[in-house]
């Protein structure tokens, strides 16, 4: 049976050893940041979510929403549940000040982000979507739009979304056709439909507050003719509540394989009044602004699921009599031993713990940078934190959702038949899962991102912001003896992936077709090599500390570190010799050949 | 949007040119099979499949089977469906004659399968069951009982089932509580419960038989105190016709992932009445004549469903116009290029053609050799066949769903956001095809089968059936230049394969959990090298024509193993460097330490 606690010794593990909380303290805004009031938010957040939160996520995937004459409904507990998360604070967490916000670090926010997506995936999606809606205001919106919409984003009484696919465009913005005309008033008119809006439609908030991508009349062809709308459901009075209703329709939800309390809306614009948010045809820059920020996001959601998956699996195999040790009866006082005692159960257990902690460190690491980016009192600082994010971001959510995925379904499988069951909750983990690895660009356009925009990047600056700190910690700890085991294979794995970067680089110069056809293994490459040098940063610190650790803790990063090392980080060379084979065999089919075997 | 039609070049490559149909000629009672006949059923089978099951498989799956006060109703057409399937003679294709069969090889038999899984993976499982239950009666049971049910159960007029699993018992049926009595006439009292039972219950046929293993009053504790026995739902009278109704009734239906118009029930026995099959006691071995079958049928479904998701896959790529490759325009008169052009597209594609085509040569290998095994002249031809069968069944098994799994997903990916769509029919294959590394014993399962019982079978002669036709491939090849693409990276992979076995079968003489902790990634090593080989010898034969070829299908035929040798394979690198990490990592962990990261 599905069941959840927030991971906290995890989370303050990271947070005050990993990344050093008290550094925290000398970016702006954050110099009364204590211990303190970092795990007491924590606390209260693994609180929350276990006890409000998770006991909605079976019944409401059971319920989904529903849809009857544009009114979406959600499960039945998500209102109330929604009203005590914001009454409680929570909406506003990482907002600014100013805006009503309590402007906490988005290494903190991030952290509660893992355990609602943890507790409820569904129910996340409604104030997660709103980040990004606060985001692009916050950044290219008028002082007016500012004042206007973000206090009530913050205070979660107005709810956001994105909206941005067609039904004839997803990737290729391009092929956009909703319209915005001139309106006298300085304000727009906008014409069009918009498909796979999360929380386009629901229940929850008293506004919903859609970004929308338009076109103007004079615009260009193709993506640099995007411009970007903020259009509410209802017109806000001067007041700052809801006025008449806008001409914005719900035309159905979508039925899905998962986040079924999630509604995916079908959203018609039918002259639906609009405000520029930033410059006219600028729309994608601040397109990008929300998406990066849910890109991580999206990361954060396939970590949560894992991590969820991975408790339910645990509890199982502690309970579940079935066998006996091979090595010998390890409980005689039962009918028989629980299957954790079984290898090709461990082997399942520890694949999920390595990968879960390897990718939250990896994913906080990045928070961090966010906050540094955004903080730091030098140009300098700000603009290397800002590379490592750059760098990350596509392979945070490319790499920590096809993560995410493999294990739900390791997590399913620790259950046998029992876990293809509705009500053992652990086949919804894998079906929520699965969206993670296609929305927000799918994982082979993070791929793209990160070979074809990041990598080459100001001459591979970006690059840098994760060689050179990987490079150093390698000199560093070469010549400590205890680190060799854990240092060693870093090394090499670290080594596959410089000359893998600087051949698809080369190779790419004289054919154009190379990067794409490997950049998925690629992708995958950054992927495992970084989470191997969070084990080696986690592993120096559990070294450290294990002797005088009555808790285990310590000893069981070790231990897990270990089978990172040696049954996990291999699968490096295969991902090597598939990056140095190259593209050949991929683009030397005809169109016609891939349907060869249909013929009669 | 989902589509099928049956592959029958590809089915016809495989039964003539590599398999060499004219052999099965010299098998006992195939002596009049020609090609012509063998075609006819293929393009029949392939007709029925995609016009008549096809149609019913979304629809099925939306509806489900219902449930009310012990009756379970199949999804709206299914009933009609299941008629026309078993008046086509579909149900006894593989029957033996005697009783009304139609006595064709397995081989083609398992091909019709193929077919039915694609085109309706949950139609499939009510006859497929029935498979099970012929077998065990045909090889286990009295006269009386062949002359009873297996004329019904060729012309598909009855069902059958297989009873193993109990709340408390999956894996370990030493666990097993169900008791049968002894009746004054030689018949049996059955009383207990069964979970887990596909077509238990149901409205296709007018009788249902269960094959259930219980224990008799004066059995030992532990599996080798298990007997089986036949329980009919209506007792057979002397006519033949069902009479009274048996204690047997079905308590509720599983809500499950996926297979929702396959009917999954708890089967209640209260004192019903049974008939021993076999010896007492005996009852595992009968019950692994139904399951070996039934775990070749469980890694054809993997096959089927991916084959139907790629067809989904490749016709989307083929119409859904987005971005424009990156090398240069391909069609200049549409509004973007068919997403087919972009790399990685093409390389998730692949991945699951050269997968698919693979999986196929290697299960209708193995199907070839069961029929060798059951008809060949000579009780030495028999037993190598009957080996390479007891080798490959976990490897096709556990590796069939394991690929199955991950290229249904592949497939979902390459439709983007629409693939998480319920009516686009792409998720759905994955929620199908996710039972099936689960049921007749889970992939682990197959694993341990693999390295605890079959590789070290008769010192290792299982083993030599496999290796022994791999090493003259690979000499009769090495010289042949332009074989030595593809028989290069053979022989590496079959050397990594060799060492595997040998390192894992050495140390588990000390080391008892030595197979286990490595079990999983040794099976799939056995699969990707047993494709490999596949593919090298299919590459052999289209390099022999593809000269004389306008279709492209052998030109096909090599550009996919190019793929795959280059972009597949060198996944056994990986598997290699896991496997000889060994168990140290896996075991070194106490149960305690699991849940480190939850304590606060």
């Amino acid at each position: 049976m599905a069941t959840y606690t927030a991971p906290l010794r995890e989370l303050k593990f990271i947070y005050h050893e990993l990344l050093d909380g008290n550094s925290f303290q000398f970016l702006e805004g954050y110099e009364e940041l204590s211990q303190d009031l970092v795990d007491a938010v924590l606390e209260e957040a693994g609180r929350f979510t276990a006890e409000v939160l998770f006991p909605l996520n079976l019944s409401g995937d059971s319920e989904g929403c529903s849809y009857e004459n544009g009114i979406v409904r959600t499960p039945k507990g998500f209102k109330e549940a929604y009203e005590q998360f914001r009454k409680s604070g929570w909406t506003g967490i990482a907002a600014n000040p100013d805006y009503g916000g309590q402007g906490l670090p988005k290494t903190i926010s991030t952290m509660v982000e893992e355990m609602i997506c943890s507790a409820n995936l569904s129910f996340g999606m409604y104030p997660g979507l709103t980040h990004g809606a606060y985001n692009a205001i916050e950044l290219h919106g008028t002082e007016e739009q500012k004042q206007t919409y973000l206090p009530k984003f913050a205070d979660g009484s107005w709810s956001g979304t994105m909206c941005l696919t067609e039904p004839q465009c997803g990737t290729d913005l391009g092929l956009l056709r909703t319209k915005a005309d001139h309106l006298d008033d300085g304000s727009y008119n906008l014409t069009g439909t918009k498909i796979f809006i999360s929380a386009g439609e629901h229940d929850l908030t008293e506004n919903i507050i859609h970004l929308v991508l338009a076109r103007l009349p004079d615009a260009p062809t193709g993506i640099k003719g995007i411009s970007l709308f903020v259009v509410p459901k209802f017109l806000p009075k001067p007041d700052g509540s809801p006025g008449p209703k806008n001409g914005v329709s719900c035309g159905s939800i979508e039925h899905k394989m998962g986040i079924k309390a999630s509604a995916t809306c079908v959203i018609n614009f039918d002259a639906a009044q609009g405000w520029l948010v930033g410059q006219p045809h600028k729309g994608m820059r601040a397109m990008f602004t929300m998406m990066n920020a849910a890109r991580l996001g999206v990361g954060i959601q396939g970590l949560g699921l894992a991590e969820a998956s991975y408790q339910g699996a645990l509890s199982y195999a502690q309970e579940r009599l079935q066998g006996r040790a091979i090595s010998g009866t390890k409980h005689p006082d039962k009918s028989a031993d629980p299957i954790l005692v079984h290898p090709d159960v461990r082997r399942m257990l520890l694949t999920m713990k390595c990968l879960i902690e390897g990718l939250r460190a990896m994913m906080f690491w990045t928070a961090m940078n966010l906050d540094i980016a955004e903080k730091a009192q030098s140009t300098e600082e700000r603009r290397k934190a800002d590379d490592l994010v750059q760098l990350m971001t596509p392979v945070i959510k490319a790499f920590g959702t096809d993560i995410g995925f493999q294990l739900t379904n390791i997590g399913l499988q620790v259950f046998g038949g029992h876990g293809y069951i509705h009500e053992n909750g652990m086949e919804q983990y894998v079906r929520d899962a699965r969206i993670t690895q296609l929305y927000e660009g799918t994982n082979g356009i993070q791929a793209l991102d990160l070979v074809g925009r990041k990598m080459g990047s100001h001459y591979g600056r970006y690059l840098r912001s994760l060689f050179h700190p990987l490079q150093t910690f390698i000199e560093d700890n070469a010549e400590i003896s205890e680190m060799e085991e854990f240092v060693l294979p870093l090394a090499k794995a670290f080594g596959r992936l410089q000359q893998g970067t600087a051949t698809v680089a080369q190779k790419s110069l004289t054919n154009r077709d190379e990067a794409g056809a490997v950049a998925t293994d690629l992708l995958k490459l950054f992927g495992y090599v970084t989470v191997a040098f969070m084990w080696a940063r986690m592993t120096k610190i559990a070294l450290e500390k294990q002797a005088d650790d009555p808790t285990g803790f310590y000893a069981a990063k070790i231990k897990t570190a270990r089978f990172y090392m040696q049954r996990v980080l291999p699968t490096t060379s295969s991902l090597f010799a598939m990056i140095m084979a190259g593209s050949k065999t991929t683009m030397d089919m005809s169109e016609e050949l891939f349907s060869s075997s249909e013929a009669a």
